[in-house]
């Protein structure tokens, strides 16, 4: 147990990414670990260029902040790696003493860690590197699922049912709403609305659409049109990736790609507004979920807040043991009725740079819904209010770079 | 005191409106009162066609529910009112022996209830009319604040923070995200994200831009530019009616108008991300706050809760003691240093159809940015947090109709 930690945060923003930065932290200081711990400055470009924030002395009042702080404290970046990349990566490491690196972030984010594992045992420096999942879109494989989507999906949920009351505010007219997740290219964060069925006593329709199952247009707006003929709203829960029934994303023509070279989504809901009113003549509203799913602290889930600490506290905990080059893995015990999660590890290279999907079993693709036995899976990661820390009637949000 | 109480909600919905209809309900249940207690469905419309929702017997865990839930329960339309429409509305009140109408709502419904009181008085109906504020663009005058408003402006301030910490996130890049708030013409909601300023740590430039004051798209720019120079995000909040220095609404080209022949605002922030990248090419993100801001109860201001409830009450008490042809106003006693509110009343033929704007000499026109004046006016509006009942990890909303 000798030189120094390094924390990298990497990949989008959640709600809860701080907690497990801060989960590590504790963990470390609640033992004898002499060396520093450092955190990268804008994830790998830290590593990249040698930039850390020493985290060694960050007092306790700051880590208390920072856990009710949304987005990626340390800083985040996206960045595509060359094989020359990786060799100034060890070098930096070695500069700088690093033999614990906890990567926390989504598939991309655990190619890299691996490739970091593997890369530092050709070239024979003692290195220890644990990835941590992080992911709204909870499409990581080898994990029940990712800290952050229970936040980002217990916030979509509310999403509906706040628009749920709004329109039915408006007793006279029936109009439709449609809200676009995140999620890329799985139905995780739209799934996760079916939720809101049966929470209130509104009679609108909920129609839910996710990426793996195809999106047929004509009996979305029949249905559509069947609710408005019942006097009756209609919410519209539409993933980001959603594709039609030739396989084409629903927005292909409008597609940009990100210097990763993924395309771009989203602008789904604004593309199917447009359609809908044109097709069927009925008011209709498009919302996009934006930043807020990713970055409302205060619609989080506790049960989230708490799983996103304690995964980070496990990680160091399987650091000591010896473990490498491998992500911490969350199982539930489905022997038991109440949830119970285990921290258990699977290997990077099992997982790393995979999607996970939504199984076809759990979407009722006649209803446009997710089956109970989806609804059983998300529920308890939703559970749980907090209240944050508020100064001022405002959040009191702490950055550290 | 004799004869039967209505409760209209009218105009759109608020997080808060509700507890207006619980106030009045909960006074009349505390006194003799022997009548019914209605509930007009559909606003407007329940007046016109006489449909009740009868609210007497509601019980006390439906009230509970109600006040934790946004929109407006009892239902809400547009709708432009004829002569012989008023005609009608006295003989369904007549009908119903109704002799007491309290009309929850904003300018235009102001200008409606003044309209039936007037109309009441010249057929010799015997009627007691009062109106109480609701609106979350804060622009009916006479009032210190109109409830809605600290709960719009404590959700807008909070989405700004939970920006700048999603943008802090991507240290390596600045950039630039445009917030889109509602208002009208007028900038109070706009100009209540000014609080965000101070409350983080992050180094982000806030430009806030209202109706009030042309909006100078070229000076924009030129800090936005300067910004990035530094290295440093940029967060623009519009209003949805800024207009150019010309004068012209800043998306006049694109207006649609609502059945009341008003211009249908928003837009703008759409608009404007496509110039702001096009003319600096720094990348650009628009975020429209939708029905969140007016819908999103979880975050909402416990001070205006609170308020809102309390001029329901006193709404009665008012009616009990003979007032009518009056709207309940909100001052705010500014010889003492805490925050106090009394409820007085002013004639609604003083303030129906008009608009408050913001004082010119509460806008910083340099910095584009509130003053402390304005900030000091609103700071106590936001205070306070609610914990709202939750069901199965989601709030669990209660709708009337």
């Amino acid at each position: 147990m000798r030189g120094n930690c390094l924390i990298v945060q990497s990949g989008g923003p959640t709600a809860v990414i701080n907690n497990s930065v801060v989960g590590i932290i504790d963990e470390i200081l609640s033992t004898s670990f002499t060396g520093e711990i450092l955190g990268a400055a804008g994830g790998i470009h830290g590593l990249l260029y040698e930039t850390f924030h020493k985290l060694t002395d960050i007092t306790a009042q700051e880590r208390y902040r920072l856990r009710w702080t949304p987005g990626a404290a340390l800083g985040t970046w996206r960045h595509k790696l060359s094989s020359d990349d990786f060799k100034s990566i060890i070098e930096v490491l070695r500069k700088n003493d690093v033999r614990y690196i906890f990567y926390i972030g989504g598939n991309g984010s655990m190619s890299v860690a691996k490739a970091i594992d593997e890369y530092a045992r050709v070239v024979g420096y003692e290195l220890i590197v644990i990835g941590i999942p992080k992911s709204i879109d909870n499409d990581l494989l080898g994990t029940d699922h990712s800290p952050g989507y229970g936040s980002a999906a217990k916030f979509l949920a509310t999403s509906v049912l706040d628009m749920k009351m709004d329109m039915a505010s408006y007793t006279k007219n029936s109009r439709v709403s449609i809200i676009e997740t995140m999620g890329r290219h799985t139905g995780w964060l739209a799934g996760a609305c079916s939720l809101a069925e049966g929470q209130t006593d509104d009679d609108s329709q909920l129609l839910i659409y996710i990426p793996e199952v195809p999106f047929d247009l004509q009996d979305c707006l029949s249905k559509i049109v069947k609710a408005n003929h019942e006097k009756r709203n209609t919410v519209l829960v539409v993933s980001e990736g959603i594709r039609k029934l030739n396989g084409h994303l629903v927005c292909e023509e409008d597609l940009e790609y990100d210097v990763l070279g993924r395309a771009k989504l989203g602008g789904v809901a604004a593309h199917l507004k447009d359609i809908v009113e044109e097709q069927t003549g009925i008011s209709t509203r498009s919302i996009d979920s934006s930043i807020w799913q990713r970055s409302s602290i205060v619609l989080a889930s506790k049960t989230d807040i708490n799983e996103a600490y304690k995964i980070g506290r496990v990680a160091w905990q399987y650091a000591m043991d010896g473990y490498t080059g491998v992500m911490i893995s969350m199982k539930r015990d489905v022997s038991i009725k109440n949830y119970h999660i285990t921290y258990e590890t699977i290997p990077l290279k099992e997982m790393a740079g995979k999607e996970r999907y939504v199984p076809q079993e759990w979407y009722d693709a006649h209803q446009n819904t997710m089956t109970n036995e989806f609804k059983e899976y998300v529920r308890p990661i939703i559970q749980g209010e907090i209240l944050i820390p508020m100064e001022n009637g405002l959040p009191m949000y702490k950055v550290v770079y």
